[in-house]
């Protein structure tokens, strides 16, 4: 059995968000920082996120964008161009007012050379690359622009959360310009699923795709469309999102152009983005109390070899057959990639060692001692064996089950992820059956009739839950929307029927 | 011969300047945008960065170093602890000192929320590193520590030119740390020689590789060694540095660890970076009156294909024929990566469309007309081809030939760089020779015996020179530096030679 002295500490049925921060800490993938509310991504942490972005990028380019750069500070001015957007941000934007730092006579550094306009770190690029859109859009012919920016942005949060919600974070940003808004919509709803795609293929973390109710959608969309994950505290989590932005862009930023019958006329705009967010997810849909687990898709090292050596003669021999293995497994492929192999040769503990990579989630961890040597053979275990046994087959037959192997991680994964998700959604017709379910700890999504936008805010906040999504597929959700449904909150005949839950 | 009205103007004789940002207008590389001092980098500007950034990774990653990444924003309180380095970055500090905004009467927005404690938004990052691997490093088993991290930074620049000098830029600084003097020294020039051999593989810019002369060291390092290029208008650009900071930062921010004997020691740290700037240099090195000429091996693509069509029946069978060759082209590799082709089917008239092409610097531009479907050719040109007419080959024999058409372009461009920067490097003894010299016109680097910095100013100063680096390889220049030799300004024995330049 596992040693309980070297598990995550507190467990996750005891404080999800303690036990949150220690999983991230022991897996070395990210710290705090002297910069509020930003964090340090370490290269464990790192790695996931190269490859997330290697894999995402592919399919942009794959499905016709290209990426580009747009400034970091954007003008004060661009920003009032567009109300509602602005609204949206304007809380919680990192603002530079000075060009210049001076030594103040105690010896401290303090702004200097006010600028005549400040600037804000962006918090999302629509503004500047609506204005920058707008030169170069003239005809229909200069159409689709199909644009993608990997990018770090600010927002001062006031409560931050590793991944989850930091003042500073890498994401992606698409911002896309269509001639009719057929086009654009097209667009919108072809990058949410590419992200539910990527995100259940790589990540392994099954989503609900929907539209968010008014309310919730981002500031100056049309629509926002999302995708909903459930963590395994029952509490929900956006994990994408892509918005029709319709005209209100193009007519805040002027961006137009002659159509086909020679008339002038505005475009039709989408944005859409993913983010460092999506690791956060990904830790909360799979660890366990024993640490971070990887998928094995998006894992730095698939394999980590850990020689056991003993200060023989016979070490020199281990530690040859140690990287024979590794040159024999890097030749093979898993998802398209050459395995990556890592021979970890430090001189610690075994045990202590072992820990490490259990606590890191590397998905095959493999042991050659004398033994296995002598007997040319590979002791592994799978990062889901909750006893952390290891298994021993001859080597070639060890060389053909691998990548089967992290095939059946991922399938584990995903698998157990989406019976998470199934068991956690559950349709109510009134508030009381909900307040019972929750009363009895019940959580997950809850699903409701629902007649609009301002009806039951008092009901939801004392319970502490939000709408998610208003979802595409109501097939999929057991109790599906009946036309006939009488809003859970007025009793009034209900429009569409809408996923609450709690939420990051 | 080249229509000269579709060619730059001015041409690069005339003003060089005004020719290298025609030539990037020319190009759709980039533009200027509403941020003072940014730049928006356009797909085809982006596209080249991001193979540069692809191979410089990898030799990063071949190289035993991992990626990371720390905070943009930086408290002032962090800079505060290296006086020399925040002298050198003070002057020209983006300065965050709210965060929110707020709508004033008039409906325009204002800075709101003053923080206690302003930020700088990153010029460089040894400040913010060093804090955390102060953190990191506790024992000789921690080192070395090799980081690098792709980032923005901003420096408030007041003079910019596209690419070569932007107030944001990207960039790559990679940060170590080591137990050893030595083995930080081994990294520092390691690593340049991986950006001089990088440039020289993939830019075909030759470099003279230095160090820097004490006044014009970064701010806070021991040794500045630089990688120096020379453009055609005899101006010289440094194109990458690495940086010996021996343990002023470690001490700064107190980087210690217990060494092998138990003690209690600083470390010692290194940093170096490129940046968006060798995007500028490539410009400026290879580029020609007709505009953009791209080294093969970062071209986004290496060929495009141009369908001559005729609104007959013959078009599909044209079009047919483009995609098969682009298929052909495709599994083909060069530089050890599949050959990048475009088929350009936009209902422009061919003539401006080829031009397009040309002043967009296309490695080899290719031409299907009804000729060539009938004989199964194809008709090509190589963008160093000044007359830009085509050579037409048996379809077999064109796709035998193309890899061996880039190669010899890349050969043909190196070359001719190395050509001019040998031309271009002057050996002199006396300050009235430099002044002859520079009278009648000469331009490029002067190579002078010198004693000591402080001396000349006046004279550098007057004819616009700059100390560019004390060759680390003497021997390759005209008249390496003679022991006995006097420094030209004071007459003096002189300490070392010095290569001067007029510089961007």
């Amino acid at each position: 059995m596992a040693n309980k002295k070297t598990a995550i500490t507190p467990q996750r049925s005891q404080d999800f968000a303690a036990w949150y921060q220690q999983v991230i800490m022991a897996a070395d993938l990210a710290e705090h920082s002297s910069s509020r509310g930003s964090m340090v991504i370490k290269p464990w942490g790192y790695g996931i996120w190269e490859i997330i972005q290697k894999q995402l990028d592919q399919r942009f380019k794959d499905t016709g964008h290209e990426n580009a750069y747009f400034p970091l500070l954007i003008p004060i001015k661009l920003l009032e161009k567009e109300a509602s957007h602005i609204d949206g941000f304007a809380q919680e934007c990192a603002v530079v007012t000075h060009s210049r730092l001076t030594s103040t006579q105690e010896g401290k550094l303090a702004p200097a050379s006010p600028l005549e306009e400040p600037y804000v770190v962006r918090p999302t690029s629509e503004a500047i690359i609506g204005e920058t859109y707008a030169k170069w859009v003239h005809s229909y012919r200069d159409l689709p622009i199909l644009i993608n920016q990997w990018a770090n942005v600010v927002r001062w949060e006031m409560r931050t959360r590793f991944f989850v919600r930091t003042s500073e974070f890498l994401w992606q940003e698409g911002h896309t310009v269509h001639a009719t808004a057929e086009e654009a919509q097209e667009e919108t709803t072809a990058m949410l699923s590419l992200y539910s795609d990527f995100v259940s293929d790589y990540l392994a973390i099954p989503t609900i795709s929907g539209t968010k109710t008014p309310d919730e959608r981002f500031p100056g969309a049309v629509e926002t469309y999302c995708i909903e994950a459930l963590m395994q505290d029952g509490k929900a989590l956006q994990a994408g999102t892509s918005h029709f932005l319709g005209q209100i862009f193009a007519k805040a930023y002027n961006i137009r152009f002659q159509n086909q019958q020679g008339e002038q006329q505005h475009a039709w705009t989408t944005s859409w983005g993913v983010s460092t967010r999506l690791i956060g997810g990904m830790i909360m849909t799979h660890s366990d109390d024993d640490g971070l687990v990887l998928p094995p898709k998006v894992a730095p090292k698939h394999i980590v070899i850990q020689p056991i050596l003993r200060n023989t003669n016979q070490d020199k021999d281990i530690l040859k057959y140690c990287h024979i293995l590794k040159e024999s497994l890097s030749s093979l492929h898993y998802a398209k990639e050459p395995l990556r192999v890592h021979v970890d040769q430090r001189s610690i503990r075994p045990g202590e060692k072992n820990w490490q990579h259990i606590k890191r989630g590397v998905p095959i961890r493999i042991e050659i001692g004398p033994k296995e040597l002598k007997e040319q053979t590979v002791s592994f275990a799978r990062r889901d064996n909750r006893t952390h046994t290891k298994t021993t087959l001859p080597q070639a037959a060890f060389l053909r089950a691998i990548t089967e192997e992290l095939s059946a991680l991922h399938t584990y994964l995903i698998d157990k992820a989406r019976t998470f998700l199934s068991t956690h959604l559950h349709s109510f017709h009134s508030l009381e059956e909900t307040e019972n379910f929750l009363a009895s700890g019940g959580k997950g999504f809850i699903y409701l009739p629902w007649c609009k936008d301002a009806i039951g805010h008092e009901f939801l906040a004392k319970h502490k839950l939000s709408p998610r999504c208003i979802p595409l597929k109501p097939q999929n959700i057991p109790h599906q929307h009946n036309p006939d449904a009488k809003c859970a909150f007025s009793h009034q005949k209900a429009s569409h029927s809408v996923l609450f839950a709690k939420a990051y």
